[in-house]
């Protein structure tokens, strides 16, 4: 069983993928989470090129970590003559921390061209660029950037830096596939020299430029690599970083590892959705582990063989890692997966088959008009729960118009007028938006407020629109999808209509009523309030 | 030199992923795309399980493929005694493609658990199933589905499968991973004892849940397989297949190998982004080869190092795939692109360096804004040839007013209200509609038919909607496409505004221009008629 020390870069290499930009108060709070999810060492950012990591480094050590290090990171020095007064190591030391991560080059082709360096020269570099830090006390991760294009170009060129680093004292010697571009078994093979020469614990640090960064740094391990960096959710410059949330569970599940501080193995996908939620990315669905579709099952042949025995199409149990079983409502899937989602809500249709038939029907119903459930289970589970009769809309709206406008000058209005009726009484209002949609939201949220103030929490996350029947052109028909959300939960709505206005709306009063039926569930009040008629939105 | 089989699955397996649904139109499309690309197979559907796949198998027929074999797939017959009546052997049959895929238990689990056979009864499941099909002259490949599961639980009941297969005459043994969860060296051991056991071609299928399915398909190759599967961009139940977008410029540009047919690989990246497009997905932009930042460099040391030789830091030349480098703090990529494109177009923009700035830069402001050209080349030639002075608008709108009303009785109504201006002549005028964008496009079709007959020969064949930045809920910017077609030709034009109906309102605007740009042109009039004034629609 081997131990492995896990580095993060999510906060440093992370950060240099296209559109991620952290505050500090957001790399502050995403250490945190990782320092208490278990990862050995951080990687905080380059004192040396930017002020904003600067401070990090400042703020960071104010926090007693329960489990972490953290690094800084930098480069080899520029001039061999001026070592002591470089300013890059310099400003790594003034970080104080613990583990201090430098790259230097072990690609003759960098070496000679990027920098004008001769091999003895280079070596030198990296020795004395070493041995400064060590003789100030730190541990030292050595970065031996594009070490396998190096490999593959001169090997011989390439492990004498390594030896360089090793002989300076560096603590861990990291073997970097910068580009992102090597196959499987140029990893094995350079990792497996790399062993043989080596003294020191080796590291393992790749780019996903050919889809196969995890597959490289988990191979790297298998040739006996013992340190692996990667970044959370697989950000970083081009096509990313190894994806540590698909590294970790495979090292603990499938490989039988240990890690060297205990991993929280079951945050595993919150911790992605954090990190997603903080860089402001829609999270990948599909991402392996962690997705919210790892484990959803849509063929009716692989949903009839999960509810016998779910081993049959699930290569771990979700739980282990923090994710769960879905069984999506489509119209691939019979109505077995319909039964299996009312379930899930706690109403058994088993027991009614009067009921079970009328649901079933009323779902594939509106499936053939376009409805879509599967991205959209809180309007699934309104229509449930009203079949089941323990839901009925909080309002109705017995009008609504919406205005636009716009011309030749670049001028535009939307306006919506909206009349909505609570327990008989009436609210009609109106509001402008940013397009006619953004202005029904806004008359809404505005008719609603006085009777359901908790109406104000409510944000809209997503908002998707998708045509049906693309053949009609502008007859067609559209989907809307709705993603909303108050903080602590998010839910998902649809409408349908050929007028994308009333699909719309449709969503959002879904999105709406479900908002105050799980209130009203929260707060335990009686279901079936008599005082309350039965709406349609 | 190798030489593997590309399949795909995209449109059977990949309309299992989650979100994905597909009309056959869009079926249709993507099998033509496909076979222009140079893959082997398409596996179009699945004929026993549903309607739709039925009616694009019928359709698919009436095109001559230029390098594509349409492939139907179902699994092995339901009684082993009922084999010549089965339904699902018989739609096989009836969908009438040279291909078949049928998929057989390979994992003694599954086959006692799941279908309730002993190894014997399954063994003469799978093998009068495969006889069956090649009796009735099929290419046959059997999908064995969790090989890499039934392996490992029982190694010599699952080669025993695939012997019944070969011995009834299967084409191709494909090893499938079907839950995605098998690691790269039971994958490489497991796909060595089939080589050595099975003197058929053997294929690989995997999926992704441990994110590794493109690393176990290429190492499934070095082992010794020679029949690829995967989908475009990786979609697929759960965490998706196999990505044959990553899978196959790494089969050429790094194990070189060969496919059975010439790869078109410099259209890589639009066929992705093609895929994307009709599944109405938003683009994964960190995508292996093919996504927008796969080439783009941020971090400082990088972006100087890519201007001296961008082999520093580039794993391949971004051309050979068809995708570009960028260089994300001063952008001056994409220029080469509209160079391209307007040379394409008869118009020699390095020529005139004045024109080509300014081009340039009010495309890189209108793509800043949203719009997207790769899928609008019509509005495209409109921008160009208006900088060029070859067109100006053959009507202005100096106002427009839409007004939409629906009730809680399902009453609806949409009306536009046009104000349009041709050669000084105004024609004020009104029409209704299925929803605001119809009714805009019924008013305008009214509006310009006295001056312009001929726009009756416009039909709106498609219309696309794309929410932009989703995260602003309904506040957010919306892309819309529209493709038009005269009987003759089609072409596509784009709008992006807040407001969904004024997005489409520039499409349709466009559309109708561009009509009217192409008439003029081929009656060889002055293109620049003094008699029209320049518009702004």
């Amino acid at each position: 069983m081997k131990t492995i020390e896990l580095f993060d870069t999510t906060l440093r290499d992370g950060t240099q993928g296209e559109g991620i930009s952290l505050s500090i108060h957001d790399k502050i709070g995403i250490a945190l989470k990782l320092d208490e999810f278990g990862i050995d060492i951080i990687e905080g950012g380059w004192p040396g090129s930017n002020p904003r990591d600067e401070e990090f480094f400042r703020q960071i050590k104010q926090f007693n970590l329960l489990n972490s290090k953290i690094s800084a990171f930098g480069s080899t020095a520029r001039n061999i003559d001026k070592v002591e007064t470089d300013l890059n190591l310099n400003a790594l030391l003034f970080a104080e921390t613990p583990v201090v991560s430098i790259f230097g080059k072990t690609w003759k082709f960098h070496s000679e061209k990027g920098l004008g360096l001769t091999e003895d020269e280079n070596e030198e570099l990296i020795y004395k660029s070493v041995l400064f830090l060590k003789q100030h006390g730190r541990k030292v991760v050595f970065d031996a950037e594009h070490f396998f294009d190096g490999y593959k170009d001169d090997n011989l060129f390439a492990l004498k830096m390594l030896k360089a680093a090793e002989s300076a004292g560096a603590d861990v010697i990291t073997l970097c596939d910068t580009n992102g571009g090597s196959m499987t078994n140029e990893i094995r093979d350079a990792v497996s020299a790399v062993i043989k020469n080596i003294n020191k614990p080796v590291g393992i640090h790749t780019h996903n430029d050919g889809d196969l960064a995890v597959a490289n740094s988990l191979i790297a391990v298998e040739a006996g690599a013992s340190h692996v960096q990667g970044t959370i959710n697989g950000v970083g410059e081009r096509c990313g970083n190894a994806n540590l949330i698909s590294i970790i569970p495979a090292l603990i599940l499938k490989m039988n590892a240990a890690t060297k501080t205990e991993i929280m193995l079951d945050r595993l996908t919150s911790l992605s959705n954090y990190v997603y939620e903080l860089m402001n990315l829609v999270p990948n669905s599909r991402a392996a582990y962690v997705g919210n579709s790892a484990f959803a099952h849509k063929g009716g042949i692989h949903v009839s063989a999960v509810l016998k025995d779910s081993r049959m199409y699930e290569h771990i149990n979700p739980g282990n890692v923090g994710n769960k079983q879905r069984v999506l409502v489509s119209d691939l899937a019979g109505q077995s997966n319909i039964r299996y989602k009312a379930k899930e809500l706690g109403i058994d249709l088993s027991k009614n088959n009067e009921l079970s038939k009328k649901v079933v029907s009323h779902i594939k119903e509106l499936e053939f008009d376009g409805y879509q459930f599967e991205g959209a289970e809180a309007s699934f589970e309104l229509i449930l729960r009203s079949e089941t009769n323990e839901f009925s809309p909080f309002f109705s709206t017995p009008d609504s118009k919406v205005n636009v406008s716009f011309d030749n000058k670049q001028q535009k209005t939307s306006e919506a007028v909206i009349k909505i009726e609570v327990g008989g009484e009436i609210e009609h209002t109106a509001a402008n938006g940013d397009g006619p949609v953004n202005a029904l939201d806004n008359a809404l949220r505005k008719a609603l407020i006085r009777f359901y103030p908790e109406i104000a929490e409510i944000k809209l996350l997503d908002y998707k629109v998708r045509v049906l029947n693309e053949k009609h052109g502008t007859s067609a028909k559209v989907r809307v999808l709705i993603e909303s959300g108050d903080g602590n939960d998010t839910w998902s709505t649809v409408g349908v209509s050929e007028n994308i206005i009333e699909a719309s709306w449709q969503a959002l009063c879904d999105s709406m009523n479900y908002k105050l039926f799980k209130m009203e569930k929260d707060k335990s009040l009686s279901l079936m309030d008599q005082s309350r008629k039965y709406y349609s939105c």
